[in-house]
């Protein structure tokens, strides 16, 4: 059987748009769940500076109690000293983020696609020396807010240089949910080809209710690491018009009637979805 | 420019499920504005006894309405009694019928495989001899509503048989709405290699969210002909459980995402649904 990987982004990416906060131990009971009904692989944090994202400011607190769990915690670091904080928290695993356009970068990052990469070769470094698995993320992989649909050329670039780097998985990130299969296929080989031993991942949006024939595109040619939230939660608060990331309930069924991730017991998700929709409800919820 | 073909089969696959009886004059009409929105090929009318689908008996009064369109007007034939009355009846091309399984081509032609399959060889000929183009379709091709899933080796024989009788296009059907990317892969595969030089369209339905990813699939494999509904209309009557066919609007909007099917003017096609819908719910509307 062919072993396809779910990266479940909920407790991070899922929930830092969200409208109200998402306390810690709702976050660390969502990720025991997911743990649970067989998703291995999950983001749990963010180190990027909490001005920039305040309700994410509590990935130390969440990696605290999570210690335990034999899975792949996942943080997301936007630099060296992101990835400081990563490693002191206890996640077993970094994600590196650039875009593959100057613009969404800025917005993203406050800095150039150049700085960033200059740092991230540190970053790399020391995450590896504290035994880290690091993944190299492409934003805007497809189009850009800003300047519309990305040249392939800027794809390949970052990919190259996440390769100099030596990270251990890549990932290009459809962020604003306009991919296409056909731009699935194209960017997916060209980034093979440059590295065609490192596992890649393909992060989706839904907008347009095209997620799912990326997705088969992309596994037609190889991409076995996908990631999506609960009930389809998440978006980019510096990539306007953005819609929610790939539903994972959605992507594990198209999965298993192929006769694949059937490692996760889809009945338990139904129930994930509903805990964490009635804790976002209790945040929405007019105070007494 | 790659070139995709629509086949809207609204006038008589959408419509021949309909809760209430559309008019000819809306049939035409509805013909007419496909037409002019790009869309050149359109399953019109259907010539099966009058008796098993009633709604369909006005085959010959929407055709000589149609007769100075040229485009490729279609009429679905189960046999030559069909066939005659299309050629009469001034279709262009006719659509023959099989299913892969035993028990749904019983339940929708009231005779075996091998009966219906032995009465086509006659009723191509026939067709040929009058002009006009022939299409072989392959009826529960992925799954059916009896039996289960359809055995590869089905398809291939009912495709064999079409060979055979020297059809000028296959068609594979995904009758329930069940199929998967990687079933429409090995299904697609497994006709191209037994009839690599005829032309091959898919027809499916939407039930369960996977259509658009079938349609990457197929078209990933050289697939080039799709077939689709207005509004999503249709399903088959001898088919518990079925969906509605593949939306057109959906599918139009999909390809011209990637390029592709730009002959088609897509702004015309929301108000085609919609004047369509008002048709219907005249229908659905109780007496004065």
């Amino acid at each position: 059987m062919t072993l396809v990987k779910i990266v479940d982004v909920t407790p991070r990416d899922g929930l830092q748009d969200a409208t109200g906060y998402v306390p810690v131990a709702d976050k660390v009971a969502l990720t025991r769940d997911l743990f649970q009904a067989g998703i291995h692989a999950i983001e749990v944090a963010s180190f990027v500076h909490p001005r920039w994202v305040p309700l994410l400011a509590d990935g130390e607190a969440v990696l605290s109690q999570l210690q335990d769990l034999p899975g792949e915690l996942i943080a997301l670091a936007p630099n060296l000293k992101g990835v400081e904080r990563a490693i002191a928290a206890g996640a077993n695993t970094v994600t590196l983020v650039v875009s593959a356009s100057e613009s969404h970068n800025k917005a993203n990052l406050n800095r150039s696609r150049d700085e960033t990469l200059s740092q991230l070769t540190e970053a790399t470094r020391r995450a590896h020396e504290a035994g880290l698995k690091v993944r190299g993320a492409i934003s805007t992989a497809f189009e850009c807010p800003f300047e519309g649909v990305v040249p392939i050329n800027s794809v390949a670039f970052i990919a190259e240089r996440y390769c100099d780097m030596g990270v251990d998985e890549l990932g290009i990130a459809d962020t604003l949910g306009t991919a296409t299969p056909i731009q699935v296929k194209e960017r997916v080989c060209v980034v093979q080809s440059i590295a065609p031993k490192i596992p890649l991942a393909l992060h989706l949006h839904d907008r347009l209710g095209w997620g799912l024939a990326n997705v088969a595109m992309a596994y037609e040619h190889g991409v076995r690491i996908f990631e999506s939230a609960v009930g389809g939660l998440g978006g980019c608060p510096y990539a306007p018009g953005a819609a929610g990331n790939l539903d994972t309930e959605k992507l594990v069924t198209f999965f298993q009637a192929q006769g694949l991730a059937s490692h996760i017991d889809i009945s338990q998700l139904p129930g994930i979805r509903q805990r964490l929709l009635n804790v976002i409800a209790q945040q929405l919820a007019p105070p007494n």
